[in-house]
């Protein structure tokens, strides 16, 4: 799917703050052209799936597939295919999630959502057509270096953390939960299927975009994927954790979308169900946890130590 | 994802009819192996992705996978695992095809639609996590004898097939053609993308897991594929325009669902573009191309000249 195929540059050569520009880009770029032309028949669903998923948006899965895939010397071309197909399948939770019969809402990222803007049903096939994207990107790994039974391994993860048992079962339990009083437990239980999923899914990804990669490949790959699945765990977690304090922290101009959302919904979040003190304390934790996770891939795993603080110390 | 791997037997040993009883059976309990239990947490999406699937529908999808797959000597196990994948996507389309924002039908294969029995909301996640699990299954053929590099060219194929150039796309065009008057090549395309292109897939990934299969491999898997290809366009169509025949024929007693609905709906049909007639002539016809363009596989095709003769002259 992508001309580019430049090996990133040493870890240790670029700032942290153009490492995250040049694969922020990278990712904007790689998206218009996976994503089909405006004009292709039929061009209103095109334009539709086009406004979901481009100009907007932190990109922060593709980001964790890149930083995670370069540690361990990911074919770039590859993590180009896999970064795509983790932001396809957020872009289509966020257009589902907005709809009327979820959470009804009328602003993303500071713009109409989708269904506002195209209708119900077109926002409910652009949805379904991103995820069945999602995988034609995935499956596109096998052509960029990432080797065929990487690819297949790929699918299978991506598909169970989007599932019943990921994404789309936090979601139906996000659903069931609304008015109901949550302990910390089934709070922390639905954020990783709803979020942290997909997020370990990107960081995954990302190091099995690297499985074929390097010299003493299959037991450096092990231990690398067991310290990704570490950091994975935590980051995860620490992205719903930061997201509820922000909920309750931020206003609508900063998040670009209602702020106070789900108190006013009376859905239980980490805040309602210990505290926005103890809520902060703990993203505290799971960002030490992320990056004592990932210290022993050394130089290799700035950029991940890096992510980790901007899902922790971001304000939206 | 299947324990059976017994090998079919030959195509002229068991009469039509009793393989079609058989092979539909293994799909079922495919399908019900692949389904997470309905006591998974979160229960009642799990719940309803069963009731989604189960306990009803033709499954052509599946016999189609079937009947390519064993004219090419494919491991069985890998078609148990690309059957699923077809009728699970063909399943979530029927589930969110139905929602209120789509065509608000309230009864399917006789039963009340999954979101009068279980809500918007949760239908539309019903319908995303079928969408997850059918790559999930499909990705599982590499496991099952398919070969890495047949699954990574099967999930593009079925991405495709059930995104925003095939399966959805259709249905946005099917959406925006209420009230127009559609012409002939007009009404093919959208067919053609709304049921055709799934049903093709059927027929390829049957014949894509038979690609590592059999002794002079390379050069007969791509006349197999050839045949299978010409053999899919013609069911392809065939399919949707004896639909159409049947929604101005029909009756609800024998569809298991509202009969005379599109043109309720004023939406331009096979029928409404060239009349019943001519309708009935074509799906005739496409009947003949399919039965000649597997001609070349000899015996081994016999299934698939069975199951283009159930398309075209089935009742309901």
């Amino acid at each position: 799917m992508t001309e580019a195929t430049t090996a990133a540059p040493p870890a240790s050569a670029v700032p942290f703050d153009r490492w995250l520009a040049a694969r922020g880009e990278r990712a904007e770029q790689a998206l218009e052209r996976m994503l089909p032309p405006a004009g292709a028949h039929p061009a209103r669903l095109h334009e539709a799936m086009r406004y979901a998923v481009l100009g907007g948006g932190k990109r922060v899965r593709p980001l964790l597939v890149y930083a995670a895939g370069e540690a361990g010397a990911a074919p770039a071309a590859a993590l180009d295919c896999a970064a795509c197909a983790v932001e396809l399948v957020h872009a289509y939770s966020l257009v589902h999630d907005d709809l009327p019969c979820m959470d009804d809402d009328v602003l993303r990222r500071g713009r109409p959502t989708v269904h506002v803007q195209y209708g119900e049903a077109l926002a409910m096939l652009v949805g379904d057509a991103l995820q069945a994207l999602a995988f034609e990107a995935l499956a596109a790994t096998a052509a960029h270096g990432a080797g065929a039974s990487a690819t297949a391994a790929m699918v299978a993860e991506l598909a169970r953390a989007a599932g019943s048992q990921g994404m789309a079962g936090g979601q139906a339990i996000d659903l069931a939960s609304v008015g109901a009083t949550l302990g910390r437990e089934a709070i922390e239980d639905m954020h990783r299927r709803k979020t942290g999923a997909l997020l370990r899914a990107s960081v995954r990804l990302g190091g099995l975009c690297a499985a074929d990669a390097g010299a003493a490949a299959a037991d450096s790959h092990a231990r690398r994927m067991q310290a990704l699945d570490r950091y994975a765990d935590a980051i995860g977690l620490a992205f719903q954790v930061v997201d509820d304090i922000l909920d309750v922290e931020g206003d609508a101009a900063t998040l670009g979308k209602t702020a106070g959302k789900d108190a006013k919904q009376s859905k239980p979040t980490y805040v309602t169900a210990v505290g926005l003190d103890a809520a902060r304390r703990l993203a505290g934790q799971l960002r030490e946890q992320a990056r004592e996770a990932i210290a022993p891939l050394g130089e290799a795993g700035r950029r991940l130590a890096g992510l980790a603080d901007l899902i922790v110390l971001r304000k939206s």
